[in-house]
């Protein structure tokens, strides 16, 4: 593991480290905060999961969580969204698939199948790695994410409530399999059989098994990807029939961007810190 | 006055506008961020003078101002720091001069004088156009900014001390006739002449007029451009010397980035708060 940079921010550190991912089969890296108390104790995790075209970065430097993990005394963890420059033909053509676009799913189909596997690199490998380099209370970890990164945290969650303390979403794409988003990054990623794509939906998982807690879901309602490519209302109906826990805020007037994650990560972190 | 950009956080709006400037002969645009109280009345404003290569995004962006500014009742405004696109030969050439390097001054030399006039932009233009277009109180008005910006945010307020209530800056370029970063500018900007610098350096004005109040200035002990570039103990001997009340404080492992500024950007803009 490789320290890339380290940066101080409200009495702790920032920290970017590379490493040889053995799921992805590539470099990966991640950006770590780590606030004051972790000099002094260990503390709990929340992993950020962020959306397309962003990198480990755009979570440190613009939703201003530093602050706030802080105040509560939680580690953040914000990782990059794909494996780069794995030399697959293609992968840096689109902006919504491949590069910075890894939907955090275990890619099956070829080309993708041997380096896009960031399902097991988020929920297996990333954890595992945090917890033997840094002061984490490894069986106290949550999980939240923008857009791509909030269905990623919800799949994570609802496929691994045992790991999870807690989960949150800004934004989340909700229901992949019904959005183009979502069926772009799985027809190539998964293959063309639609059941393979199930696993990896929020709004199919829940239906299977529930998250033992309140899951929280803030979306902006002038969001302009809210009515064709995050569906919340799918999910809301889905945990309306299973009798799963939600809280889905419509926030009146906040769009996609980072400002509206800003506007509310204080609540996400508060939520989370309960449950942690 | 054209709206290029407008987006809801912590219950009040960020806006980018474009216009034409008569001061820099070019178009011109800036961010500003209206709290939730604009709605009610009318408010203070705080400008915010970016550093080197830098537009009127970064500061909204990265340094997490906004919820303080909601909390404490303060309109910020951000402009570009230089004009864009004018046309002259090399203006695109360095990081560190012309384009995003207008180092708040009004050229004199050619082929600059035409454009670069970021000094009267910002002390004139700027303030007449905000006070038009948006519920701002005109005679309550302070200033700050970073690096590059720090030093603008010094010469203004040195150089008229009764349109600004308080100023303050972080990391800024104290001493700029003394550093590579200002000789390069002030001599390409105002020709050959040191004399003709001083009005610009804010350890000379300081020396010439003092401002009614202290100026409080935050740095970071491992900014990798202390030493050679933003030199504040030249400033703080200055201060010393004529009686100038200064609070100057060296921030222990911080570096030069927004982090820094975010991690203090509540104590400045509750230092601006009070004055206002």
């Amino acid at each position: 593991m490789d320290l890339v940079s380290q940066t101080k921010c409200f009495g702790g550190s920032i920290e970017v480290y590379s490493h040889a991912s053995i799921a992805c089969q590539s470099p990966m890296k991640f950006s770590i905060y780590l606030p004051p108390q972790a000099k002094a104790r260990s503390l709990p995790v929340l992993y950020f999961l962020s959306g397309l075209t962003c990198t480990e970065e755009n979570f440190m430097a613009k939703a201003g969580a530093q602050q706030f993990a802080a105040k509560y005394g939680l580690i953040l963890v914000a990782p990059d969204t794909s494996p780069r420059n794995t030399g697959i033909a293609g992968e840096d053509e689109d902006w919504d698939f491949g590069t910075g676009a890894g939907f955090y799913v275990d890619a099956t189909a070829e080309p993708w199948s041997q380096h896009y596997r960031m399902y097991s690199y988020i929920v297996d490998e990333l954890p595992e790695l945090i917890g033997e380099n840094f002061p984490v209370l490894r069986d106290r970890q949550s999980i939240t994410g923008h857009s791509m990164g909030g269905h990623g945290a919800l799949i994570c969650a609802l496929q691994n409530p045992d790991r999870y303390r807690s989960v949150s979403a800004f934004a989340p794409i909700c229901a992949p399999i019904q959005c183009q988003w979502g069926q772009k990054a799985f027809s190539n990623y998964l293959g063309a059989n639609q059941n393979d794509w199930r696993s990896y939906d929020a709004s199919e998982l829940v239906r299977v098994g529930q998250f033992p807690g309140s899951i929280l879901i803030d979306q902006g309602s002038e969001d302009k990807f809210l009515a064709n490519q995050l569906l919340p209302t799918v999910f809301q109906q889905a945990c309306a029939d299973v009798g799963q826990s939600l809280n889905l805020r419509i926030q009146p007037g906040y769009d996609h961007s980072y400002y509206f994650i800003a506007s509310f990560i204080e609540d996400h972190i508060r939520f989370h810190a309960e449950m942690l």
